[in-house]
């Protein structure tokens, strides 16, 4: 400590974008994940903790923030760096991480390896209010595995896993696009050329991240950043794609699908189909006719249910997105797959009130190649300027079939979804399903520093009896500062033993939330014959204390 | 993707000195952090999880690695770094950033602040076999307390935890010093100058962490590295702390107290004892004879238990250290929180057999200003090389009271224990209290791709029943190869359902475990009408698996 002397004393304050957990909201937490955890334990799944720390080539460039310093992770080098390894960074997020695991652990593991994780990771994010630069993420994925049957999986388990902490059906739903249909877009656009991707990746990266502001910046700011790009509130112009007008629109009506579709029926009562979309498939019987799809859309819209409306937004989405890439074999592919998974789901009775295909669900990170799924709270809250809105995405995830091939050279399909463990917590909080402040531990109040041995002896004995308890350790000397101290703790009971009471051979138990109530009430009429302090026999303590706090 | 093409493939390595955790491990560790908690809880311990990342300047340089980078921490500067706040580094220990979260908040936190913590912590050391850079640390420490009390109160708690853990008492001491009592015997051999302590600061670091050393290098390596040096193994040159021959022999004369009691006791049956100590203090009457003590301590030996030969060491120890220090203001003062802290414990049942006073205990961090602890297992198991040796040190602690200070200004007493969760966790595992693997999920294999949803509504139904479930979800082709998958996954049972089964409305369960025993068992006769694979109704799957699970 000597050397410090001379220097000014070291701020006490978190480094900027970093916070600290203190008791119930570490419990909080705890349980939630618990909960998330048996629902993964139940679907097959098999814990993995990786390292914090993973060399920078390992955990690849994927992040959005290409802006930022080390694009985007806290990265510093290794001082007995041997040549080639000599860079290691804090992991950004939990997928990247699990690649070079299973790369490294290939020929041990079974394949597929479904693992989930749990963990902070570290993004080297601007600071600012409610953002943080660590935060949880909780992980499952399947590694090894091709079929959307993974996929479809995932999705029925993320539906699970929000209904085990407490977000009820009807409070969410988990929207589903698939990569491959953007890709096919793009093609058709023209502005991907399918005989080499590689060509147009950064532009397509740029296209990805715009549209995953969706919701952030609104129709108008995505199709700025597609083409010349925007001014946001701040005066910092984001350079965009630099898109033509006409690619741009192409992109603009893929995205806003389902939107356009909900718009023009609520208003007309109509959809438009594909010609020759089997409006069959809708219907569910094989004679159809246009007048009775007709009739049943304005049905539907004036008197349909949540699940009805939903379903048939669904058909009329897939149908769109078909226009569209119809002459895209990538394209074509993924609409295949898109379908594919919301039927797996629909017969194991995720229908389309949980189960939505949503063009603008792209997710912003680089790796994914195929489905790619975000779970949306339904819900509506106030935002910190008071606007009512709707919770928004909690858990995101998708197909990333490239990203071990890094390691290895050979194709290993995974797919995964990870839950914005601190986002979740706020819907639960906005919904009042967390458990409540536990109750403090019974406190014994020091009398006489000389008696220690026998206080310490008392919590012993309640803690032996599975009682939370604590002898005060502060300065004993002003009584009035340890009632306080066993307030703050929200302790239900406080025991005091003077000398007197010792000779006596009893204590003095202090009922600390009747005491509250008492104060809190304005006749002590009722509290009569229900004193907040009493007097029991030091043998009776545990039995008593017990009877409390049963009470 | 694409920018990486050209690249060489980035190799798929945890970093030197990093480690995953797999399945069982973490199930294993979650399970045992849950007991400690329950302890720390039960204590009245709340939890604190701080961010991973501290700057710099509030970390502060306590650490034994001073010749390591960055003296022993991951640090990095920040890219947007105002002036004096521009190093970040991963947090070392649980301690530091306890002080610096007790500073920040001390006006809503109750005092005396009673936090527990775990988690990972980074150490930027060598990396060696079995030396990990991240580990993890299980912590509780009680802020705001002077009194020894709270130091007495965490050498219980350390043994309470112990025991729920599954350490047996008997197996474990938990061997407690005090760093004043070091102090006094500094002061006494001329070495550290009582009127201006600061002065020997960077010596007295060398001398503690020589100290602390004896585990490993025995009394010689540590009386060379109190005096020029010394040579380790390798060749490398450590250099010592300069002490003159007499001075460095007062030095080892205080840590081997304990042990050279022990020596001349076990050989002559008799322990020195300070002229005038009061042998009436161990033999409890108020009537004492040198004979009559003479006689009683070759009783012990000859045929004391573990406890009366500990006590007998402690009461020794003492003694020892009070001849040693008495010249020594604050070594008196160290002597009597020693025994202070003893008395209490003792007082509440936490005997000699538990709780040893050991001068060789001194902890290598540098904070530490009184009471020092550790908790020692003390079975015996074999070493890498075959040699039998003690567990050894699985969780230390002790007084830091001028933690706080560095940031506040105002002395702010603290003290606290800090548990080796991968250590303990290996003491358990030597000792078979680990839970057993725990069994895989039933595995549905896929004989039929169309009837994909058919197979994920069997799981489901299984998983809505709490059967752990998954269908197989790599390439269904070879049969062999999902059989092979059930296999390494542990599973208890596979399901099939192939058309021909469908039609006729049942499905076949293979008994994994049955037949693995079949499969070992010479003889087939016992196994006659269990056969391990049988059909059932669709409609009794569920039913069917639970029975054979609860069997």
């Amino acid at each position: 400590m000597a050397k410090e002397k001379k220097k000014p004393r070291p701020k006490a304050e978190t480094p900027k974008g970093f916070r600290d957990y203190f008791g119930a909201e570490v419990a909080q937490r705890k349980e939630m994940l618990d909960k998330i955890a048996a629902v993964y334990h139940l679907y097959g799944f098999e814990a993995l903790e990786s390292s914090a720390v993973e060399t920078v080539e390992a955990l690849g460039k994927f992040l959005p923030d290409v802006d930022r310093p080390n694009e985007g992770v806290f990265a510093w080098q290794e001082d007995d760096a041997k040549q080639g390894q000599d860079w290691l960074a804090l992991r950004y997020d939990l997928t990247a991480p699990l690649a070079r695991v299973y790369a490294q652990n290939r020929n041990d593991l079974p394949t597929p390896y479904r693992r989930y994780a749990m963990g902070p990771v570290w993004r080297n994010e601007k600071p600012g209010p409610g953002r943080f630069r660590q935060f949880y993420q909780c992980d499952a994925d399947t590694v090894g595995a091709g079929s959307v049957a993974a996929d479809a999986e995932i999705c029925a388990m993320l539906a699970d896993t929000l209904e085990a902490v407490g977000i009820e059906r009807g409070d969410y739903v988990v929207r589903v696009n698939n990569r491959k249909v953007l890709n096919g877009v793009m093609e058709v656009a023209g502005i991907l050329d399918p005989s080499d991707p590689s060509k147009f990746e950064a532009e397509r990266g740029i296209v990805l991240r715009a549209i995953d502001k969706l919701d952030r910046l609104g129709v108008e700011g995505v199709r700025a950043l597609l083409g010349e790009g925007r001014e946001d509130e701040s005066g910092d112009f984001a350079k965009g794609a630099g898109l033509p007008e006409d690619q741009a629109e192409i992109v603009m009506v893929f995205l806003s699908a389902r939107d356009n579709i909900r718009s023009k029926w609520e208003r007309d009562g109509n959809i438009s189909l594909r010609p020759g979309f089997a409006k069959s498939d809708f219907l569910g019987g094989t004679h159809f006719l246009d007048s009775k799809f007709a009739t049943r859309l304005k049905e539907i819209r004036d008197s349909g249910t949540f699940e009805e409306r939903e379903k048939l937004l669904n058909f009329g989405t897939i149908s769109t997105l078909a226009s569209l890439v119809e002459s895209s074999e990538v394209g074509m592919a993924g609409l295949g797959e898109l379908t594919e998974i919301a039927d797996l789901l629909a017969a194991q009775g995720y229908e389309a009130d949980r189960i939505v295909i949503d063009p603008s669900v792209v997710r912003g990170l680089g790796y994914y190649t195929g489905p790619v799924y975000e779970a949306e709270l339904t819900f509506e809250i106030k935002d910190e300027k008071g606007r009512v809105r709707q919770f928004g995405s909690v858990a995101g995830g998708g197909r990333y079939d490239d990203l071990v091939k890094r390691f290895t050279g050979q194709e290993v399909p995974a797919t995964g979804v990870s839950i914005g463990v601190d986002r979740l917590l706020a819907a639960l909080h906005a919904k009042g399903r967390l458990s409540k402040d536990a109750v403090g531990p019974v406190i014994v109040t020091v009398m006489d520093r000389d008696r220690m041995a026998e206080y310490q002896t008392m919590v012993a004995e309640l803690r032996t009896a599975g009682i939370r308890a604590e002898v005060y350790l502060g300065n004993p000397k002003n009584f009035g500062n340890q009632l306080k101290y066993a307030d703050k703790r929200n302790a239900p009971v406080a025991i005091i033993e003077g000398s007197d009471e010792a000779e006596r051979g009893v204590v003095q138990i202090k009922d600390l939330i009747l005491g509250a109530k008492i104060a809190q009430t304005a006749t002590l009429e009722e509290w009569k014959g229900q004193p907040a302090q009493r007097e029991v026999a030091r043998g009776d303590l545990v039995a008593e204390i017990r009877k409390m706090l049963d009470a």
